[in-house]
């Protein structure tokens, strides 16, 4: 089987990741866990030196033992803390189900939908990347392996929080991008709803996040940019998107206790932008 | 001549880094400008891709035109901001020139004094990467190429302000990392005076971060760490420690109007440190 971005430099294993041709970043790794093709891509979890086991889609790193934490509390935690008592939760990607088991910590949530087009992932994060996914067992969590774009049509006033937790914007993640699947995801929240996705580097990919932003703008009463540091995500930081039709701010006294990223002061922190990000979202 | 870190693949040309054998950060190199080996180290300025020139030295990015001035601003608008009336600042290391450029945006800052031992860097910097240098010409910056060690060894009750702007804490620049140089930079500073330095990444070398959190809580009535992003960094993520011995809140009014990165928000949002950091400086 074709392993991608993967060789062997002098008897050791690399992964190297290929950013727009023009910048590399190569894991050196210990042994490869699993490895299964997929209808939809390559799924592997690699043992790596320096972040622990990784999940990765034909060849590009998702989330790391390691760090994959810090993205899924900002992902979940942010807009959890701002929806007044949310109850129904849908979730779209997150296949990793770190995203899933950071939901779960809040009691008042009811139901966690998670829709992900990719079974295999699911099913090898829960097996094999545990220090992630938490092997998710909780009663709360419904697994609908189905396209997100098609779910999200069907559905109408439904959730309070949607969370698109989706891979880059090449192949079959590209339409999660567009207004079009925004304006779904607008008609399948309640009315006080509010929506979070990722939106990219702001260093490297600047033109996704300004669009996310214009489209969420144009959809939404409220929208918010925040950032997160993602060491093994290209450019470190990484940028997050909010829509809301009614709630704007955070409230840290709903944290649950045992966050390793989010605490009170970086959910008001994350909010602050570099200069250069906040001239080119306002300009 | 040797140049380090640099191979040809394929007919381009790629700067590969190794942090700590186990991650491999490749540029593709448009150019080499300029190349000196000193009696310090190899000195390149190279034109990049993605991030536009670039000086290494012995073949490790120390800064770039498209994010030099994070780091810049952020090692220099901190303290200069948390000191009430700084008149008299002292760099340490900064060969790039870009702390200097940062400091002398102060009209209040009567001089400043660069120690660096490494001349070829300066010139290198002032010729070819002026996106970084700004070609510093203002008569307040004084150029003393020495052991900046040595130099702090022979000051005192000097300084309003001192930066240690070095390098990685390997070879030449390891003493700027302990506590005994600290008390140089002490006994250098002033009765109200600050100080800063660069503490590494808080993801890949929080050893680091934490002994000098620990030498600057010994030696100074307040002890501060902060953080900002800076991509071309293994890790994205980049912290700074100051020790200070009256002031500790920065004054967002004191900001000069020209910055890229830091805003009001940015000089606090900078101190809010996630859970994980803050555990480990703390415990």
């Amino acid at each position: 089987m074709e392993y991608k971005n993967m060789q062997m430099v002098n008897g050791d294993l690399w992964l190297t990741e290929q950013e727009r041709d023009n910048l590399r970043i190569g894991y050196r790794i210990k042994e490869v866990i699993s490895h299964e093709k997929s209808p939809f891509q390559e799924v592997a979890i690699l043992d790596s030196y320096d972040f622990g086991r990784m999940l990765t889609l034909d060849g590009v790193v998702q989330t790391t033992a390691a760090d994959g934490h810090i993205y899924n509390e900002m992902i979940i935690h942010v807009p959890l803390t701002m929806h007044a008592n949310p109850k129904k939760v849908l979730i779209i990607g997150g296949g990793d189900c770190g995203a899933a088991r950071e939901a779960a910590k809040y009691a008042g949530v009811d139901q966690i939908d998670m829709v992900e087009i990719d079974e295999v992932v699911v099913r090898q994060s829960k097996a094999h990347l545990q220090e992630v996914s938490g092997n998710l067992s909780d009663p709360r969590v419904n697994f609908i392996f189905q396209d997100g774009i098609k779910y999200v049509k069907d559905a109408q006033n439904e959730y309070d929080v949607i969370v698109i937790d989706s891979s880059d914007p090449i192949g079959p993640a590209l339409p999660l991008f567009e207004k079009d699947f925004y304006a779904g995801v607008h008609r399948a929240l309640k009315e006080d709803g509010l929506m979070v996705c990722q939106s990219q580097s702001p260093v490297l990919h600047m033109q996704v996040l300004r669009n996310t932003a214009q489209s969420l703008r144009e959809l939404f009463a409220i929208q918010k940019t925040y950032i997160a540091m993602v060491p093994t995500y290209p450019g470190g930081v990484w940028s997050f998107t909010v829509g809301s039709k009614k709630y704007k701010d955070t409230d840290a006294s709903k944290l649950p206790g045992d966050t390793k990223y989010v605490n009170e002061g970086i959910l008001s922190a994350c909010f602050q932008l570099p200069q250069f990000v906040k001239s080119q979202l306002d300009g």
